[in-house]
């Protein structure tokens, strides 16, 4: 089993509209909602791949309820709390989508020891860990560098995909990968992180940091890969057209699925580019076109940079 | 006690964000969560004035609880159904603001059969009937035909705020004011009514299928009202600026209470006038500025036309 962690889930609605004008009222032409948020999107990917994957987080209220029923294949061990869980909303037109993010609900100190507890309960059955996307207020500054610290002290890798001072305080503990998107990692450093040289820039510094690997994508453009050792570059076989929105959760999941299975490192680099390339194709996050990861792992290479 | 229809209520959600890009993603500022809908927003506006006011319609779901969680003062008598109850996203940027409506939940006819029982029994208790907003699917095609008749059967005064073929349906049932709005009243009749002489054409051919008085609001010119032996024109008595989306049901809300007063209907048109103003400096539908209320009806007047 696969751990996956999303402390600041969001129930995702999407609507489909003709054209998106701002300042005039729109006819929702078709409605669809789903557990969202990073870590979620992750679980529901590898889920897709057939992993068996837990997910834990904070869920509460009317909207916690409806991100619980749409978990499908994926294991609920979400910590219940007092507040609403978050609303995010994606306005596909014929055009572009057009995201709304609701802030997160603030947790207790309570709240975040039972998902501590959770977590420290569920690792012994663990193969790997992911945590991945926001922190709510209230969770501790350090929170996924306690819960990196924990699952290290259990033996297990843990991938970590966040950005800024979370990403910052957690290398010290030594996450097996880190993988920023380049905008964490230039959210992190305090930089601008625009293309793949300065990507490889940025992986080197959190690397150094971390003593682990550093992943960085860079959109369209891929992913550089920093480790102690090595350096890697993997570019996309082929440019796809579609919604980039989970494009970052898949690439994470094939992280976490390959350091999980104990696979060389650019070999999941690779693979991670294909099944991002096909999350682009999917029309929503958390899923992936199958026929798409197909071809696209037969073409994709890790080149050492 | 007047009693409020509002077949399709929504669970209003206003999103403040800095300036809305189609395209982006943006970090929600704040949320505010209210009952919505016109019939509801109606409601709303009438207990502002402190009219006791009873709100019949369709809730269900988890946003069904929501919606009646956010009634305060307004008397719940909504008609439980399975599904689910439909959301509004109100996007208010520092320019304008965006609405994306949610089609309503399909109501059965047993659902519709208890709205009906409903009203019946609520009916001897009320002073007056206001009727406002769009029709669930799977409601008859003649559901406000059908509440007038009662209405009327029981010898209460109407009030019916709606558009298209459930306007014509109802007007044979001869409601005491119809009245759409200029786009409500182009979309009963089939032709462009824009400026307040089309409206008062409208206004003309739609009174003379009722028998009673048909007031058409056209926007920031102010309304036209026809009735079999007058015709009124009301300007309003300043420009202002502001969210003009709750401002024809404070409009409707000015008719209902005038109506069920017995006030003559001229000065009933004028402080019709002046209530919709007083919504548009409001910040969100369903509510009124009583300091620009108290201002602009002591200078509003209805003109014979």
């Amino acid at each position: 089993m696969i751990l996956a962690v999303c402390l600041n889930p969001a129930l995702d609605v999407t609507y489909h509209v003709g054209t998106l004008r701002p300042g005039h009222a729109h006819r929702v032409l078709s409605v669809r909602e789903r557990a969202g948020g990073k870590g979620s999107n992750v679980a529901h990917v590898l889920a897709q791949l057939g992993q068996k994957v837990s997910l834990l987080g904070f869920a509460g209220g009317s909207r916690g309820e409806r991100f619980r029923a749409a978990l499908g294949c994926v294991e609920d061990r979400l910590t219940c709390i007092a507040g609403e869980t978050r609303q995010s909303v994606a306005v596909v037109d014929d055009e572009d989508v057009t995201v709304l993010n609701e802030p997160g609900p603030a947790v207790t100190p309570t709240e975040w020891q039972a998902l501590l507890d959770t977590f420290t309960s569920a690792l012994p059955g663990a193969r790997a860990v992911v945590l991945a996307g926001s922190v709510p207020p209230g969770a501790p500054d350090d929170a996924y560098a306690r819960l990196v610290r924990v699952a290290r002290a259990e033996g297990l890798p843990t991938v970590l995909d966040t950005g800024g001072p979370q990403l910052l305080a957690a290398l010290a503990e030594r996450p097996t990968v880190a993988a920023p998107n380049h905008h964490e990692a230039s959210e992190a450093l305090g930089r601008a992180v625009d293309d793949p040289t300065e990507a490889s820039a940025a992986a080197q510094e959190l690397s150094g940091r971390s003593g682990g690997a550093v992943v960085v994508s860079v959109g369209s453009a891929g992913l550089v890969a920093v480790t102690p050792q090595q350096r890697w570059r993997v570019v996309p076989p082929r440019v796809l057209r579609g919604n980039a929105t989970g494009a970052g959760d898949a690439l994470t999941a094939a992280l976490v699925r390959g350091v999980a299975d104990g696979r060389h490192l650019p070999e999941v680099l690779a693979d991670a580019v294909a099944l991002s390339g096909a999350a682009v194709v999917a029309p929503v996050a958390g899923e992936v076109d199958l026929a798409t990861y197909d071809e696209l792992r037969a073409l994709a290479r890790a080149e050492e940079d």
